[in-house]
């Protein structure tokens, strides 16, 4: 592929203002070091926005030049306006791809396109997780052996509140003792959806090589791949319908009318 | 099944008072017409419900007592008040079952279940449909032959901005030319979806016997079958964990405290 | 519900009466053991079926009078004959329900309805499994608290080579360290399928408390629930199509002549 | 993409020597017209094979150096030998693309990846097909308006007898009143499967541009992604357990040895 993937990496940049561990970890914040991950493993074209920029720096022109939206938040995520929700959400349906971390399970977003409440269990113990790869073949699951571990991250557990994924391509077991659903998959509109779930803040998780390549890889899988629909409920003229008839009984609307919303 | 099903049945019941031409067909409104239709089957305890009531008539005492929601709605869906999208949304993902009708594809709790547009392409011109039952074993098709035919209808036809759903029960066959999913499910939280086309206001689609019985088979295919289950993202400490370690690495959150949302 | 549940329970019944250990701990037969779970839960009428029976015990007769089988097999998938498992197939997408139960995964009858190679990976060292409930408001859920635990089993470990499941039920644990997706759900034709992986023969899986309480919802949540629709490609001659029009073009049939295999 | 996708086109190729109007059709074969109209779009290397060839034209190594497998039958699909099948489906589990074409809905390798009888009804008038888009964005309905008609085809009519496509792409509305979900898609191990409806052997379908540009969008989205993975049940030994435990309880198999299948 000639032309690189346009990516944009969304961060919150709130708690690596506020806790020095964090900031230790994360010294540009979180969305750097996202962003760093992707450029290293290449083919990409990245650039960061975060929740305090005008429009949390997702305006119009950035999201129209973003193939895939990467997206961290945790602490704020009732912050985020709505109406710059709307927008990524007419993106995704368009076609761009969104990769949703960690935390992100409660962003706005995530629950705007999937329709539940997005809940989980969780325990913050810094235990060891082991990340199984559910379909070796997956272009997610790339470069990963049958399984890879992160050392000390937060707990997330089953029963996550989500549809059913069209794909399951990671499941975590934890020392706890608990299981998550941890890379999973769906499509909103032309939009590819997926969600990776370690990247807790206290943690080193973002400059992990296994992590940073199941990015990578999920940027690639979620890459448009048709044209840009906009769905508008067209209203189809009697006369510009394909088969020819005669109209008949009664109506609301006067010919060319627009429809209710 | 000894207990009566409670359906609660929700009009929009705006152009039953304003066209001459609705208030004629549904003299006592659209909503006491579906119930009639469900009532005229059996089995069923139905109340209804409409926009102008206090809190639409969807209280939470009513939905609590709400086995499954039927929904119409058209030219007032903006009107629908968020907090009440907002219980409805938490009743369906409990396990309340849901079937949207008509022009409901636009309906604040549709597309707020679906999380993607719910567009499609329109005409009012009284044409005929001919619904196809897709499979003829399923539950809702029960009763109904190969195909029903309505003598006059609005035309919706694809592409319909829909997540792929669960199951299609029914495709539309129109006289002008079009296609279109009429029957279609999904599964949210516990709470069981079922779209279903036909009802354009202006011709009398609830007084026919076959959109009655699929209606009724609808409300009894999406009754709640498990417990209601109330998820609220529980943080599990350390010494309540199945399996016993030793808490490592740094943490945000203090022993007990409430997470993020 | 007043007319019991008619359950007709598949084993193999090979190790019970080679492995002293098997036979130890199942003398009857893992069958017998089984149907003896589901009684004592009540609502059903549970006949058992064995491999060594003319049609392996799966006679049309019996089928017939059957809502919901359940499958055990390990040692002998390969004795079992093609044409009852063709026999079993048919039933299943007619509506009867079908439980397949741990080493049943490589069972020919779940293998056809699924079009996978349905592998995985595996250990028999008595570990403990700890199933955990991903859905708490699923029938197949139901008096199962957020998880339980079987003390010495047999692990599988992902990948299982499966489509994507309609819906997953249970998440399993394992002490080695592996994770599994053990209680999943799909629907074939109108039949509904459910795997629940635990039940390996040398430990007394069957005989505890929370298993039969799966396997007992697993069969209520199987039953059918529609009309038995049998399909056969049936031709619709020009006379008989719902709209008018002339025939055209060159045909490879004279009317009424059926269609090619 | 720089290296051409390699697709193999398989025609079962009796009518073509059998039927003069099909012949005049298709002097060359089905196939020949199918691989050509791939090759005049570009970006493949196409070859093709055949029922009377030996191994029906599908080798190991002719499938080894398959990207994507094109497949029509109609008049023999019970001559093609199982061990082909077998191969098939092993190959299209570890990721090479299978597009089946009209009355390859009754061919084995569709019914076995699928696991449901793929019955449907069908009446041969020469009557007029228009296909809708049901997703303008797909990939595979790159280059098609709102819909497009075919002049005359064979009818095939819902209900049709597959489990649920992961996503619909095209619905045909037919001129004698059926509709038929004419584009659909599957995902089995890597395998991505895509089943198109046009294409009787006594019109001149596979001429046509839009069908001819629909099955090369075909062959390009079901295009292999990820590694090749072939799976095989791996025992994974208790030293080799990624947690350290010791075993306990009985054991069928000795240390090393391998499952039953």
């Amino acid at each position: 592929m000639s032309t690189p993937l346009r990516v944009t990496v969304w961060g919150e940049n709130v708690h690596e203002q506020k806790h020095p561990v964090v900031a230790k970890l994360y010294p540009k914040g979180m969305h750097e070091t996202i962003a760093e991950g992707l450029r290293e493993l290449g083919g990409v074209e990245v650039r960061t926005a975060t929740l305090d920029q005008p429009e949390h720096g997702l305006t119009e022109a950035v999201l129209d030049a973003t193939d895939v939206l990467t997206w961290w938040g945790h602490a704020a995520h009732g912050q985020v306006e709505d109406k710059i929700v709307d927008r990524v959400q007419k993106r995704v349906l368009e076609g761009m791809g969104l990769i949703v971390l960690h935390s992100g399970h409660y962003a706005k977003i995530f629950k705007r396109l999937l329709g539940t409440t997005c809940s989980l269990t969780w325990r913050e113990a810094g235990e060891k997780e082991r990340l199984w790869v559910c379909n070796p073949g997956h272009p997610i699951a790339q470069g990963i052996d049958k399984y890879f571990e992160i050392p000390n991250e937060e707990m997330y557990g089953e029963p996550f509140a989500i549809p059913t994924p069209d794909e399951l391509v990671f499941i975590s077991w934890f020392q706890g003792g608990e299981v998550f659903r941890s890379g999973a998959t769906w499509k909103r509109g032309n939009g590819k959806i997926f969600y990776f779930r370690p990247g807790h803040e206290t943690y080193p998780t973002y400059h992990q090589k296994e992590v940073r390549r199941v990015i990578h890889n999920g940027v690639f899988w979620a890459r448009p791949e048709g044209t840009r629909w906009i769905d508008t409920c067209p209203n189809v003229p009697i006369d510009k319908a394909a088969e020819k008839f005669t109209a008949q009984g009664e109506s609301l609307h006067k010919p060319g009318e627009a429809g209710y919303r």
